[in-house]
């Protein structure tokens, strides 16, 4: 007796899960050196000393009440602190009354569709797109609208999204550097798809997901989204740039030129209590306020990236080399992903087909893994490569 | 530009925030000191020393990936260590499948409507009850159906649940020992509602609210809801027992007996994703692992009880002594307990009418506050009494 949505959503699975989950049985069988897992985006590396210290720190000097409840939108000096870390991160001025600390992006976004959504309302969505966008959307019996991206470089088609809009549209999320296609938006995307919503009377929202935020690589750097959307509303987490996805610890922050902002920003605050959040983690929120500046060593990752880059292209494969995020995003050599990742699991690869991300005949490989599993990859990727004839070099 | 439903709930707010942030007000002009702050439920003893000394020791000896993933469900060692402090809690074993560790109490009844409630599904709630049961069930598109408790002793009335049930009633939700009553379901009244539960030939589960279980005074203790429900989801949270509810970290835990057990246990895991907790903060997962047998000095929140009850009582109100929890329950001495709370409030005395928990005619206060507050408020008591002519002792 749970009920039909849940019923019907238990029986799909996460994709992404139900590889986690093989690569446990295969792990188990094998050994775990001798499985090569890419599926999920577990950050490897440990979070930087500074969090560490930071949490001594707090422990050895304990304040009255630091375990206690706060208001819903977390500690005003926390906020602080993240409205002086956008605010410097580019040439917009946030106040602390437009973040809501929240338990990671997936709160943060939950917190928003559900101050944002009525039932049957749109929510636009770029593919590829990390699956869990559905759940949320889903949550609060809002339809997703899924958009396909351009060919090749993963960028958001301005002429495909206005077809899409609808007077029911209430938002668009976006994700720079991307899940899964590590693609990074320009400039000029950001400023055409303001353009494009505020060429509509309907308020559409902006929701940006950026855990992704600071890792980019080869000396680029984001650009930040509060510089050149409107309507925004960003959802953070810390979970990747300081290796603490298990501590559920992140926010949203409404853009300070969002028409809404006044009623936005409480009913986020109301959203995430009822949610079931209450308010952010209290010791986290301690942590993250003092390690504002601090990220994991993003050269780690970037020297992931380069190694699997080439081992998978070496191999054969097609892919872009990503500008940010976890992710080789690579054309599968058969159409039907799902076969090719069963393959792959053969020869004790684990890879996500990119069906998971609405964008089949690709599959997703995480890098935020050891680099003895990328460098004890290669002889797989070159065995999956002559099971389907590839070019390798 | 939010939704209509979240408009709503925005205009209405939150009764007992309401009063939190007119005691911030009225602090602000008065001084702290000269504020009788009863309104909110924030334990204010800190959490015990074995709690810091576990924090201390995890944080000096790290281990990798200890902020990292692990499954929906939480750790193994968390969930095996709930499940064992289940079984000695009673005559009922349980397994650690059986456990999902969440965000607090609100983020295990998030995830238990999440995983069982289709739209238009009724949730059976006993008034008074904690106002925020009815803002989780609309979450989930549910329908409140509210049932009034025995005159008194607010008690549980088998008669009128019988009478409300339908064939779209999914759950019930008790709580023991009651907010804001403090009335302790004593096990006949457990038996009673399982022998009605199962009479139905539908599945009604029965969602106990549990985050007073350890807080029971007079030597008494809470009988295991665990040994008398067949039907049973046990949300839990260490907000109270440990004070840490600004950490978030809770359970739920399906009986043994429970028809569902197999599919419900997924169900909430996955529910406990999507809707944005991922999994409870890992940190204090580990904490509360060592600290399962610890729980604040509930001897203190004892003598908190009788030290308001008597103040209370000898000032002419007339009030039921709470067995658990946090709260007296207190007749207003007019019907109108919103127009009583505001003569109160004009006495620099903060209470929670009784319409906030859909029982209008009471009023709540809650006595985790300092000693001194309990002492200093027996003027502003006496006034308010005074103010309706009541028979002071």
């Amino acid at each position: 007796m749970i009920s039909k949505r849940m019923s019907e959503k238990l029986n799909a699975g996460s994709m992404i899960r139900k590889m986690f989950e093989e690569g446990n049985r295969l792990k188990k069988i094998f050994g775990e050196e001798n499985i090569f897992d890419f599926s999920i985006g577990n950050p490897d590396l440990e979070p930087p000393a500074e969090v560490t210290l930071e949490l001594m720190n707090l422990i050895n000097h304990p304040t009255p009440g630091m375990h206690g409840y706060m208001s819903n939108n977390g500690y005003l000096s926390t906020r602080n602190a993240v409205a002086d870390k956008l605010t410097r991160s580019g040439n917009t001025t946030f106040s602390p009354d437009a973040i809501c600390m929240t338990v990671g992006a997936a709160g943060a976004m939950n917190a928003t569709l559900r101050a944002i959504l009525d039932p049957d309302d749109e929510v636009i969505l770029l593919a590829p797109f990390f699956m869990e966008y559905r759940q949320y959307i889903d949550n609060h019996f809002g339809k997703a609208v899924i958009v396909a991206t351009d060919e090749g470089s993963f960028l958001p088609n301005i002429d495909r999204i206005a077809a899409a809009i609808t007077p029911r549209t209430k938002a668009i999320i976006i994700n720079s550097p991307n899940n899964p296609s590590g693609t990074m938006y320009p400039v000029s995307t950001l400023e055409s798809i303001n353009n494009l919503v505020n060429s509509y009377e309907q308020v559409i929202h902006i929701i940006s997901d950026e855990p992704y935020r600071e890792l980019v690589y080869d000396g680029q750097s984001v650009p930040p989204t509060q510089d050149y959307i409107d309507n925004l509303i960003i959802c953070y987490s810390w979970s990747k740039s300081l290796s603490l996805p298990g501590e559920r610890i992140g926010y949203t922050a409404v853009g300070p030129r969002h028409p809404d902002l006044d009623v936005l920003s409480p009913a986020i605050a109301m959203a995430n209590r009822i949610l079931g959040s209450v308010n952010a983690p209290a010791l986290f929120q301690k942590v993250i306020e003092k390690a504002m500046d601090v990220k994991v060593d993003v050269a780690l990752y970037e020297n992931r990236r380069n190694l699997l880059y080439d081992i998978v292209t070496s191999a054969g494969f097609s892919c872009r080399k990503p500008q940010g995020a976890f992710y080789l995003f690579v054309k599968s050599p058969e159409p039907d992903d799902m076969a090719f990742s069963q393959v792959c699991a053969q020869h004790n690869l684990l890879v996500v087909p990119g069906s998971a991300f609405a964008m089949p005949g690709y599959f997703r490989l995480a890098f935020c893994v050891a680099e003895s599993t990328i460098k004890g990859s290669s002889i797989a990727f070159t065995a999956v490569s002559k099971h389907y004839g590839l070019n390798a070099q």
